[in-house]
């Protein structure tokens, strides 16, 4: 017999989640205390009150969890621990009044810890440093996810490598996941560190270019969790050629998987360049960037615009970043086309990027040819085969389970937001780059526009869309099941 | 060892097939000679006239043919078959120069014999009765399939009840196909009885309501076939409501599993009212019917006229007939939405309706759901079952590649006819509308629109998307499958 939900165990975690919430608003309160935003500081201290009671209640109800779990645990924690840091983690905003509505600050901060980067902010500029701060500092946290970060500093039981792994799972991008090396804790440092070093790699390049220390900050955050929160609204439009091409390869490079990035440092060169996943990732991104620069030749002045705007729009969308250095809404139809299909595609498994996966396109593409074949050989059994090894049929079924998930989201959601009668273009691009954590769509969402015209219905749906974009489905969708919660 | 493609067996059988269709207009001629339409009735008989010498070339050509095959040349044979009537039968409006562009004059006969209503004239009325007629009688004979009309008259072969299993598979719509009775010629004949004993019910009670008899016999067809071409440029709306209802009535008819029409002559009630495919589609029906109502309550003045209309539209967009009552592109975007759902829902399996057919998409739904469950209980097996059967796990595996196919299909589609620029709810709405085999879309190909803006080569994409939607992709894919066309 099964037994009941674990739900001391799960409060326990989310009460954890939550302490380290707190923690990671003390930059932003100090960066208001430095540029002397009193109001803003203030907020984000009565925040981190806040979030601590809520924390420590928590902890202290569950002194007595018990670490027995099933996968179910696994999902659920990580499903809530999301709902819980974006509701909190609203707060600041909240209470500033630099947002009013609360739906609109969940939305924004969902947006961040989803790494989406669809904002309700018509004036950016116009918002503190401290809460820009916080803002991009979701996307950096969220890319790589907050409860493997949990993983990495706090041991939660000696015993319990089975749900550290279903948490990491649940978590993390892509049909299945490797471990690195056989303990868990060790396989979250590695990725956190290699995220880190990554990041302020970024950081640098963006400050030898002359970017404000600030400005830089924000944008490796942003980047690195292929967010698309800037501190501009123009996004990156009036940033130098230097910059955004500098952007370009840092948004592409964290659409890559990361464990290519363990492979390089022990050497395996030959495995990386083999992988499937990442030359099609990059035959993607070369095949789209060349056609959209074919198509909007005659819009700028020069070869080298042309080229640095196509391929800056083609790294942002398929790393699901969304920044923008021209309103690509004002592109043709063809290059719109294109965008709109590499927001589906998305990035890598394994790297900070949403969408569907680069890795999961090329398994449903190899189903569907197996089923091709076997319709009209009956008789013969193939397997599907990815890197040279055959891949089990259980993540065949799972990836052809996630494309029927993926688009019954979509279609629900698409009616949903219809109620309020924007256009077919905005609704579906809406709920395309909320659901694939992109940012930005096109007409009334498009790169020069925002959110917050929708209404809060509309919102509350995207932001459903946005965390099971970021948590690919499952740990959101077993919230919703009733047998989740039955008892036995 | 496999053997060759048996090429002389494909050959013979198109030959059959364009003698039919050289037969087939005949009445097309007779109608244009009593309406004294010199012009069109010469290109008729010119056009019977290429017709048969090519099916008599074929013929000769093939005398030898073996009757050894495969699934394979069921398949090849189907989508040749349907390719050469598109081609050969586009040859009257061509001679007579009533549709000047050959590329023009296939995608109308493409758009009649797959039922799509998808029309590239910008005046109806202009056009003469029999070429009219032609129009719509394609659509009659491509709703139950020219094929299945070949085996109900011509028995091929004593012993190749394999390969006209083969042929009725690749021609009929559904995810499998059922023999009623055990012989295929037998249940050929069943299933044109049927269909012929509703199309004159449908005549009939249009004539009641005053439709001239030219008007009522080809939209007879037209509804029958659920094609959507009519005989005036604004489709339905001059018609008074009386009429509009029958049609309602019997496009929804004509979306049901032809099956269900056998089993209620065997008196099998209990049977037919129990198929979950049947309940899902009338569920649909009227849940898509009450939220159009009420989204455009406030665009009619009696909500018996709001109910016409979205009860018209409703049954025109799911059975994929393509009639129009009203310019639904005006509507508001959630009913436009449902709409645009609806196209790709399409009717039951084994009616003359297209689109992914309720029943795959509750073999879609329920696939998902296995998927979910069997990630919560990883050592769970089950099963999936369907009107309290379980479902062979090779249709389970034939409709997920289904939906790959279907979504890779649209992709392609949706970028190559955005070459021409038109505005991405255009272009998407396009797509569906010929892939599903609906006929009008939205905006520039909305119901007061047409076609003929698109360049050759967007119409070219967009008749291979008919064509592969009709067939259900595999019988056109295998056409271009390198696999097929190597010896051995």
């Amino acid at each position: 017999m099964r037994n009941a939900m674990n739900y001391k165990l799960i409060g326990r975690i989310i009460g954890f989640i939550l302490i380290i919430e707190a923690l990671f608003l003390m930059p932003a309160w100090m960066i208001s205390h430095a540029y002397h935003e009193a109001n803003a500081a203030f907020s984000i201290l009565k925040s981190q009150i806040i979030i601590l009671l809520a924390a420590a209640l928590l902890v202290l109800v569950t002194r007595d969890a018990k670490h027995n779990y099933y996968a179910k645990e696994g999902l659920v924690t990580t499903g809530f621990a999301w709902i819980a840091m974006s509701l909190f983690g609203a707060l600041p905003f909240y209470i500033s009044k630099e947002i009013p509505s609360y739906v609109d600050c969940v939305f924004e901060v969902a947006s961040g810890f989803t790494t989406t980067g669809s904002s309700i902010l018509s004036n950016v500029e116009a918002m503190s440093h401290g809460l820009l701060y916080w803002r991009s500092f979701t996307h950096w946290v969220g890319g790589m996810g907050v409860l493997v970060f949990l993983l990495m500093i706090v041991p939660l039981s000696g015993k319990n490598e089975g749900f550290t792994l279903h948490i990491l799972r649940a978590e993390s991008p892509g049909p299945s996941v490797g471990k690195l090396v056989p303990r868990m804790r060790q396989t979250a440092t590695i990725l956190y560190l290699i995220y880190i070093v990554l990041t302020v790699l970024d950081f640098i390049f963006l400050v030898i270019g002359g970017m404000p220390v600030f400005d830089s900050v924000c944008h490796a955050f942003g980047t690195a969790g292929t967010g698309g929160f800037g501190v501009k609204g123009d996004s990156f439009a009036s940033y130098s050629p230097y910059l955004q091409n500098v952007t370009t390869v840092f948004m592409l490079l964290f659409g890559v998987n990361f464990s290519c990035y363990y492979l390089l440092l022990l050497k395996r060169v030959k495995d990386v360049f083999c992988d499937e996943e990442l030359r099609t990732y990059i035959a993607i991104v070369v095949i789209s960037t060349l056609l959209i620069a074919w198509n909007i030749s005659g819009l700028y002045n020069s070869l080298s615009e042309v080229l640095r705007h196509s391929a800056f729009q083609v790294a942002t969308v398929i790393s699901t970043t969304g920044y923008a250095t021209t309103d690509f809404d004002q592109w043709p139809a063809f290059s719109k086309a294109i965008l709109l299909l590499l927001m589906c595609c998305g990035a890598s498994a394994g790297s900070t990027g949403g969408g569907m996966k680069v890795a999961r396109l090329i398994l449903l593409f190899k189903s569907g040819r197996r089923s091709f074949h076997e319709n009209l050989h009956p008789s013969e059994v193939r397997k599907v085969r990815m890197n040279g090894s055959v891949v089990d049929e259980k993540v065949m079924k799972s990836v052809n389970g996630y494309l029927i998930a993926y688009v019954m989201i979509i279609v629900v959601s698409f009616l949903a937001v219809s109620l309020d009668g924007f256009s077919v273009e905005t609704n579906i691009s809406a709920v395309f780059a909320t659901f694939n954590n992109i940012g930005p769509g096109f007409q009334a969402v498009g790169p020069t526009c925002n959110f917050s015209a929708y209404s809060d219905f509309s919102k509350i749906v995207m932001i459903f869309d946005m965390l099971a974009g970021r948590l690919e489905i499952l740990p959101i969708m077993v919230l919703f099941s009733r047998s989740t919660w039955k008892k036995n």
